[in-house]
């Protein structure tokens, strides 16, 4: 396993993580400040700063962008839904290639508004993909998969396994792989099996880190600092490494109540710490 | 399918849906004053009214008892603990046996304090029921696993699938069984394929309903009535009477904020209703 006390410029700063304080500029010059070498920004961030803009910081601070979030959304209640994702998903691929980003990460989305059909949305979440792979492949623009805990199956991702993930990547081939986000999977009996799976085809494309905190208050926004939950997060980077996984550690923690709240700089340099001990 | 319109005898009401505004005592005679055939207590509040009085009253209803909750928090720090929860299971067990219950629950547990060793809970919750099932099944009481959903895995149960609870089945056989609660595992893609597999097997020992709201706004008590979320009751209550299911639906609804605040008649009343309607 790497020593990631001696691999600085393996953490990337999921931009989520201080969002609610420093604006997309803000956070680039605060992590090349604190010598973070990898972010992973939001599109809505971008686009307040301006693509442009956020290329050229980027490229100015030679950030390395592990992932671009975020594109997905398929399910739709028609076909005009569906095609306006299809259509925002390309502008997606696009902006992920503008910005240098090494994946475009797909929260798949859930069930329609009014629709009980879980099977169904998956089918859309299936053809949805494949449609975009045939715009993004040959741009050369990777799409990753993120499974999403169970618990939001109904509204934001209706792929909740990496063995679901895995099933899409192995059916629609090549330039589709998984971001494997220790939140979403560290429930799962058969992560280890998954991840050596997904390893053996070449497909793990981004590792996302926090904790699930004991109690959890909220389903969205009360993610912890790793080190602060239950996770076993070595165990999971081990069998992610293992599996030939070479990739950054990417730190996202949505926390309305705490991290959010806190001075963004202050934060970083916790990432910082909690990446280098205890990830 | 059954006809749940014309078989009222098969609904249940599991007690913690109107616990908060009634006892026992007064559950047991406003299901018997509505028609309803069947309950299935809890250990608080069956101790509260006391056991000899919760069976008798039980029985002078004529009432069907289709589980008892319940069994099970076996992951343990140490020893004492474990042995601690193997004498309360036990108690658990004749308590069961004397409300003429059909299976005592169990919900397993889930990580003991400062643990991050998932395998490990999983590993204690196995023993556990070994052991548990010496005593039961010679007392001729049916164990019955509920999966509980992935966002419990942590600090309720460690068994999150119903694939773990059938594999739990199959290595420690006869007299245990599951509790499919369509609110933990309506996300499953592997549902429909387990479910027959327990079907073939013969351990599908309940049948718990209640529905997914959207939003949802607490990880407990947010469970909503049946027909005010997004799950698809009917299609899974057809794999379950394909797969051979023949006993109660019970209706099971943590709601702090709404169901468990208004009257509990009217709450009986809408379950009637919605058990004939959308289930």
């Amino acid at each position: 396993m790497r020593d990631l006390a001696r691999r600085p410029e393996l953490l990337s700063i999921n931009t989520a993580t201080v969002r609610q304080r420093w604006t997309l500029p803000q956070i680039i010059a605060g992590c090349a400040a604190q010598g973070i070498r990898a972010i992973a920004p939001w599109r809505d961030q971008v686009a307040q700063c301006g693509l442009d803009i956020a290329a050229k910081l980027i490229k100015q601070e030679g950030l390395r962008v592990s992932g671009y979030c975020r594109g997905g959304m398929f399910p739709a209640a028609d076909e005009a839904g569906r095609q306006a994702a299809a259509d925002d998903n390309r502008r997606a691929v696009d902006e992920a290639l503008a910005v240098g980003a090494e994946c475009l990460v797909l929260v798949v989305g859930g069930l329609p508004a009014g629709s009980k059909d879980i099977a169904g949305a998956r089918s859309q979440v299936r053809d949805g993909i494949a449609t975009l792979l045939e715009y993004a492949r040959p741009a050369g623009m990777r799409l990753a998969i993120e499974p999403l805990h169970p618990m939001y199956a109904a509204d934001r991702a209706c792929v909740n396994t990496l063995g679901q993930a895995n099933d899409l990547c192995a059916e629609l081939g090549q330039g589709l792989g998984v971001a494997v986000d220790v939140y979403h999977v560290w429930w799962d009996p058969n992560l280890e099996r998954e991840i050596a799976r997904a390893g053996k085809s070449n497909w793990l494309y981004a590792f996302h880190v926090c904790d699930w905190l004991v109690p959890t208050r909220d389903l969205l926004t009360d993610r912890g600092m790793m080190g602060d939950g239950v996770i076993d997060i070595p165990q999971i980077r081990g069998w992610m490494e293992a599996s030939g996984y070479d990739a950054t550690i990417e730190v996202e923690i949505f926390s309305a109540e705490n991290w959010w709240k806190r001075e963004p700089a202050e934060v970083l340099r916790i990432c910082r710490e909690r990446y280098a001990q205890v990830c």
